[in-house]
Parts: C-alpha cells; structure tokens; sequence
C-alpha cells in the first residue's frame, strides 16, 4: 500500500480558540477567563496560540479587550503569540501588545470577502501593505489567512486557482505561510487533494496550513490527505470552539483533541500533552457555558486512556 | 500522489440504527415508530437494514417486539432486511419474520466477549453451528460481526491476528462477510491500515466491512482507509445513533449522513439520497427525544446544498 509510507514525524497544531473560536461568541466572556484559557492551552504544550484580534470593537465587540489580554497573559519561552491585525491601528496595538505574529485575512471569494470585510479582494490585498511589510520591519511575522477555499456560502464552488493567486500574493508581500479555510466545512477528501495538488505545484508545503471545519465531519479525513501530501501545520480549536454561523450545536473549527488524538495514534508528534489538552477544552466549555462539539472532549478525559 | 488512484466507483452502506442503535435506548421505544425509522431509510434509498435483534428481551428489552417489528414492516423488492440471531430459537423467529439475512456476533477479545454473551469466544464459535449452517439450509445469508478489533474496553490492545483467526472462523462456517468493529472508536487510520493488511493478506476485500465508531471524531478518517484499500461495505447508523456505553452525547456509531456526504463528494455512489437520510436522521431524533451526535444531522438540512 502506498498511504502512510511517508507520514511527517511530527506536526505544528497552530491553536484558534481564543480568537477564531471565541469571537462569534454573543455573550461578552470575561477577560480573565480569556486569559485562563490562553493558560491552559500554554500548560498543555501548544506553542503557536492566536490569543486575540485587533479588529474594530465595533465589529467584534468580543475582542474590545485585546490590549488587556496581552497585558494580562504571560508567555513563556518558546510559544508564538499570533492576533488578527487588520490595519495599520491595529498594527500598533499588536506591537504595544508584545505579540509575535500579525494574521491578516481574506477571502478567496469575493462576495465572502465583500460580506466579511466591505471590500474587494484586490483592494483588500492592497491595504495588507499597511500591516505586512511594517510588521516585518518591527520584527514580527506575518500569516495570512484565505478562507472559504473548498466552498463559498454564498458563491458555491471556489475555483482553487484564484485562490492559488491569492496565497502568491500573500507570499509575495511578506507572509510566511498561508492557512487555506474550509471554512464551511464542506471539503471532502477527494477535492483536498485537488487543492492541494494545485498549490502544491507552485508552493512548498511548509509554507501551506490547514484551517479544516468539522461542520459535516470531514474535518479529519481531509488532514489525513494534508498529511499524505505534506502538510505539516493544522489549525484547530480546543473542543471544536467557535467557527459556525450556522445550525445551534452544529460543529466549527476541528478540535484541537481530535486531531491531537488522530495523531499520536499515528506516531506523529505534536507536543502536546493529550490529557492537558481536554483539561483546555473544559475550560472553553466553561467559559462559554454551554457544551461544545469535539468528540473527544464528549468522549471524556477516560477515553484518552485508549 | 499516489492516494485516491483508485476509490472504488461505489460502496455499499448497512444501515444499524434499527437494531445497533436502538438497542441500548433505556426508554421503550413504540414498535410504530421503529417500523416508521425502516421506512424513512428504505425511502431514503438503503439497501441492507439491520431492523431488529432475536435476542432473548430479557437482555435487550428494547428488542422484544422483534416479531411484531417483522410483522408490521413491508419490504420492497431489492432491500435486505437482517437481525442479530444469537441462537435457534433466535433463528426460528427470523425465519418467521421473514428476515433475509442473519446476524451473528462475537468479540476479537476474549473478556469482551465473556462479559457481552457469557463465552468464552472458542465456545461462541461453537455455538454458532446451531443457527449458521440451519440458517444456510433455510435460504438465509448470515453476515458475523466481529467486535473490539481496534481495541477491547478492558484488554486494551487486541491482537489483529486472534481478529483474523476468528474472521476464518465465521467464514469457513457459511458467513458471506465479516463486519470488523472498532466498537470503542480508539481507532486511528495507521491502525486501520495495520489491521486491513493482516486481514486483506487473507481474506478478499468484498468479504469484509467495516464497522466504525466515532467516539473520538476519527471515523471517517478509517473509512477513507478502508477505501484505499478496497474495502466497499461500511456500517453505519443515521444521526450517529446509538453504539456508545460512555459520555452521555458522546458519538459512538458513525453517522450515515456524514459518511454519504463524504463519500458523494468523492464521487463514489451509495444509492442514497441525502436529503431523505437526513430526513431519516430527523425520525431518529423524534422517536429516541434527544439530540443525536451526527454532524451533517446537527449542521442541517440546508448544510447538504453544498
């Protein structure tokens, strides 16, 4: 058989929840229980957390308290802080905050990006020169993010070359690495490796992260093909937190557990401690008061023991 | 790439929840509303349905109206209808219900199966003689499962080659199939990969299924191995209902809605139509009163336009 003959040795789980999976939260979570999570994500061994956005608090009034919640959290050595930056204000904010890692996003649909942030993808680009190369000049690095990549919620199909496109231009003017979003949760594993075959014929893997929604389940089957071609960073989100606009306990970002657990049954290591990963996945849970939909983190910590 | 070169250009779904997911329901649930989640999966396109157990209701209360179930469903040409038949007299009332396919089970472990039927699995197998070959006569086909085979709740690790003895077994004495369970859903696709390459050494890939449990989320990350690997009959159980002794709404059966979705978006044909599984996940839900774990099923009617 050829499948699993080149499995990576070891993997980078690029953690979301307290920005991605908080930030479509309606009731405000306090800014201490932000930071008690940011906590146990950092005790359970990730290393690279988006722990805020500096996006207008008009807009996202869950993360009005971005500044706090740099000033509040201590990182330890090793661990990359990461926040959402989207203009040159919010540049500043994340330099005063001490973060490592600026993410800027779009979408690879138009209409999508229009919807999410009232311009054109073109135009949007163009105003990433105000955070990318000025974030690089103050020592920061710099991730974008492309979403809506298998599917669009409003467009349907995503041709994966115009997206290809954008993930050059992302590159080009700075990012070490583009995540590609599934974010609806539509892909299937046949279509990510037809995505995967795409960007990879012009961009090397490293340089190519997995953002997968588990809206229908596919989440980790489409990370087995991100491993078979190469992909080494995944994102996710303790307890599958955060990332669906759609049905009330329907499933949004894949959760850190499943895919930690996925893992270290195939041998790849992640650094992470399993048991201290569920034990993070309860704190989200708590914080937002009400059940979240990852497997393991139903399952119970005694799964783990398997 | 070397994975999805050749996916099989259609699989075959055998639909549990009738019986695997019902069976451990505490409450009773009425024999029309059984009869009225039948029908929803043969409307919804669904070929071979486990409907019920002639286990004795001493054991499994929840499948005492076994006859009347037989009595009061009507089967269309084309579909096959099975029931777990643990023993002649189990066999005689099947018979009388007119069920096409008998159902035997047993464990790769041999304190799951002491704890599940009170055998050891040496005299199971022997007891299989009085409703295996009797079954044959009678024009039945009969179908084994063989349960903890990716690990036992109270062994841990099972060896895949004490699985393959016992699949020879069930084989050499009339059944046409083995069903190989991951009845705690521990697995992990090396695993799978692992197991399927003890068993396809011997045994030929039309002649085994699988049977996955999503415990852990990872269950269609398996059954994308299984596919790789030739395998075309997959167990599954509409919502995810049923299968799992742990967390209260933790996952335990795969959900058929995930896995058809999955698999149309590989292009690989079932037969089903998703909106009317869907539909049946929804019966489901109704008659068992509360939320089912399934993904597709939470994400929402809307969520297959994709």
């Amino acid at each position: 058989m050829a499948i699993f003959d080149a499995l990576p040795p070891s993997v980078s789980i690029y953690e979301v929840s307290p920005r991605d999976g908080l930030q479509n939260e309606s009731a405000q979570v306090a800014t201490h229980a932000k930071v008690r999570l940011i906590e146990a994500l950092i005790e359970a061994g990730l290393k690279r957390i988006e722990v805020t956005s500096f996006v207008s608090a008009k807009w996202v009034p869950q993360m009005a308290d971005a500044d706090q919640v740099c000033r509040m959290v201590e990182k330890p050595e090793g661990v990359c802080f990461s926040a959402l930056v989207p203009n040159a204000r919010g540049l500043d904010r994340a330099l005063a905050g001490g973060i490592d890692e600026a993410a800027v996003f779009l979408s690879a649909s138009e209409t999508h990006n229009r919807k999410n942030v009232n311009k054109s993808v073109a135009a949007t680009l163009l105003a990433f020169d105000d955070v990318i190369a000025p974030a690089r000049r103050a020592g920061m690095q710099v991730r974008g993010y492309v979403s809506t990549v298998w599917g669009c919620p409003y467009e349907g199909a995503v041709d994966p070359e115009a997206a290809l496109r954008i993930a050059h231009e992302l590159l080009s003017r700075g990012c070490y690495q583009v995540s590609l979003g599934d974010t609806i949760g539509v892909g299937t594993p046949l279509q990510t490796r037809r995505i995967l075959e795409v960007f990879l014929r012009e961009i090397p893997a490293e340089k190519i992260a997995l953002h997968l929604h588990d809206t229908r389940g596919t989440a980790l089957a489409n990370v087995l093909v991100g491993l078979e071609m190469g992909i080494t960073t995944y994102d996710s989100s303790v307890g599958g937190l955060g990332g669906c606009p759609y049905a009330p306990g329907a499933a949004g970002n894949l959760a850190t557990e499943d895919l930690a657990y996925t893992l270290a049954g195939m041998g790849v290591d992640t650094g992470l401690d399993l048991e201290k990963i569920w034990r993070a996945g309860q704190v989200a849970e708590a914080i937002v008061g009400r059940e979240l939909p990852g497997k393991v983190h139903k399952a119970g910590i005694r799964s783990l023991a398997h």
